[in-house]
């Protein structure tokens, strides 16, 4: 006997590479190229630092006010968390205690089967089809909850509302999880759904559209009870999840809708114009409604590719699982990032 | 049949109020009175936003660095979290996977029996002496893990290292966590004891001590084989758990010895006036080795004190259950505050 039999023994889930390299173009993460509003930065220099000896408040008030006033919710259908992993994986210790199977897609966030395992959740991996979407009708089936990523990762392709809708609403008795961490890219968000389904938890992020990776910022809608029940794991956990930085900053940088329709509306051109260029150089892709593109080209290795590109200071991000090995997850960065991208695939492959 | 079935329902930790109210004497959530090292506000005036947009260090390297040059420990025996709630919460999950129940006292933080609920751990609480104190031999039966505040709160009181050290040694088996939120204010650390017993897990905190609760930063040391599994745990709960700012600011705090020499001097010395006063107006309590005093009043009832104090804007802590309904928990603040609090005491004993 030893306190090693007693340890919950894990295979944790492997993020994005952060490289200290300096000039590097990384375009691996999925991150905003642009910095957050102005107003976050206005309200970082006048922060009083002598507040920071007192615990936050644990309600986060600011920044669930800010959010339900952005999106025209009650305040009572908002939860916040530490990035929407925090927010999904307390979703998941909440909602997902049966000892049927919970189903999400077999290529998607790479983090779901890690909570299931961390949980002791069983699961079951639904295969995409060829073309990578998703069948709905799969989910027909009897589980004990769902979590699809809409758009989904690392696909970028969306799922109709429509489709969407008829998951929710054939699954009464579970919760059904959408994530919507890139939905602000040309999506359409399950929002408008909640007063609907009791049983719709839908999961967003400041870390992409936003442009706050950096201050770990998710957050959740869905019916009063549904919150209820994710506030009171949630307080069970840890009564202060959200930092003073995380929660003023996050309600500054939420506040400024013309900011964020603009810098989303260039990532999204940046994105248009990129998938003209890849498609020039034979690259092959779906309808990319997220923040990054994620191709294959027929005629050379994924992983050559990748390589290449390290070489020349630019990190794109690959996946080991077989159906994927041979796909670039590619995200959008500054126009002119996207035109070095270009420049040296363009130099690989000889054209 | 119903989503509901299905939801973890759980009782959460009710945390110490954060008022709104301007102008009162804040003394219920034993944060420090002063504020963080200057350090920190210089850093946080030359922060660059732009930096938000991109996701943090997930190893934590600035902060974990400069623990382990404070505390002169290697860095892989140095884990951080969220707050000591973070990790606690993630080490009761990590180390406390047995069909026995883990063993802390009755009276003591009022997470622990939280924690265990919420992840349907098995646990006993161990009565403390009529004093108070913990009997450390009470702790040499057959368990799945141990969680020890020490010093322990809300009583303040500290078990001499060597008979933490004693239940250490009588439990390999299973791990062994020593909850120092407290121990800057005149404990002393398990700290020296993790090279020796792989199984100790020593937990602090920048809440108290480094006047940082607003941030939220915990810490851990232990063996580098317990603090990969704890990693791995986390890594597989939320791979970004510490904002930028937090890693930035946290290292900024904990750099400054001087400063925390200083206000933790302060805060004692404070204390030891305090626990002079509340003795001549006839209050009892034990030797708080903590930054708060845990007293009774032989002659007046603990609410009403309690009550009395509130309406002349000065708020305490109360506890409901039945050993320690009659106690107040009072926090050490400033001098000056100390000084009104023991003038209203005045006024409502008629002294």
């Amino acid at each position: 006997m030893s306190y090693e039999d007693k340890v919950r023994k894990v295979v944790p889930y492997t993020p994005g590479e952060q490289p200290k390299i300096k000039n590097i173009i990384k375009l691996n993460t999925n991150e905003n190229p642009y910095p957050p509003a102005p107003g976050v930065e206005k309200l970082l220099k006048e922060m009083d630092i002598s507040e920071f000896r007192k615990y936050p408040d644990p309600s986060c008030t600011v920044l669930v006010d800010a959010i339900a006033d952005f999106y025209n919710v009650d305040k009572n259908k908002v939860f916040v968390g530490v990035g929407s992993d925090d927010v999904l994986s307390m979703a998941f210790l909440t909602f997902f205690n049966s000892d049927k199977p919970i189903l999400f897609p077999d290529i998607t966030y790479s983090f779901y089967d890690v909570w299931a395992n961390l949980y002791r959740i069983p699961f079951r991996q639904i295969p995409l089809r060829d073309d990578f979407t998703i069948n709905s009708e799969d989910y027909y089936i009897d589980n004990g909850g769902i979590v699809i990523a809409n758009p989904n990762a690392p696909t970028g392709l969306e799922l109709p509302l429509s489709e969407i809708e008829e998951i929710v609403k054939r699954n009464p008795d579970v919760v059904v999880i959408v994530d919507e961490a890139y939905v602000d890219f040309g999506g359409v968000s399950a929002l408008s759904l909640i007063d609907k389904y009791e049983n719709l938890l839908v999961v967003q992020t400041f870390s992409k559209s936003r442009s706050m990776a950096g201050m770990r910022i998710g957050f959740a809608f869905g019916c009063p009870k549904l919150i209820k029940y994710l506030s009171d794991a949630k307080f069970s956990f840890n009564s202060y999840t959200m930092n003073m930085p995380s929660l003023y900053l996050g309600a500054a940088a939420i506040a400024d809708r013309e900011y964020f329709e603009k810098t989303t509306s260039m990532v999204v051109a940046t994105r248009e114009r990129t998938k003209k260029e890849l498609s020039n150089l034979g690259f092959v892709f779906g309808d990319s409604k997220t923040n990054f593109i994620f191709a294959i080209h027929p005629e050379r290795e994924g992983k050559e590719i990748f390589d290449y590109l390290r070489s020349r200071g630019i990190i794109v991000r690959r996946f080991d699982s077989p159906r994927i090995s041979q796909y670039l997850r590619i995200s959008i960065g500054t126009d002119g990032e996207m035109e070095q991208l270009i420049a040296v695939l363009k130099e690989f492959l000889g054209k």
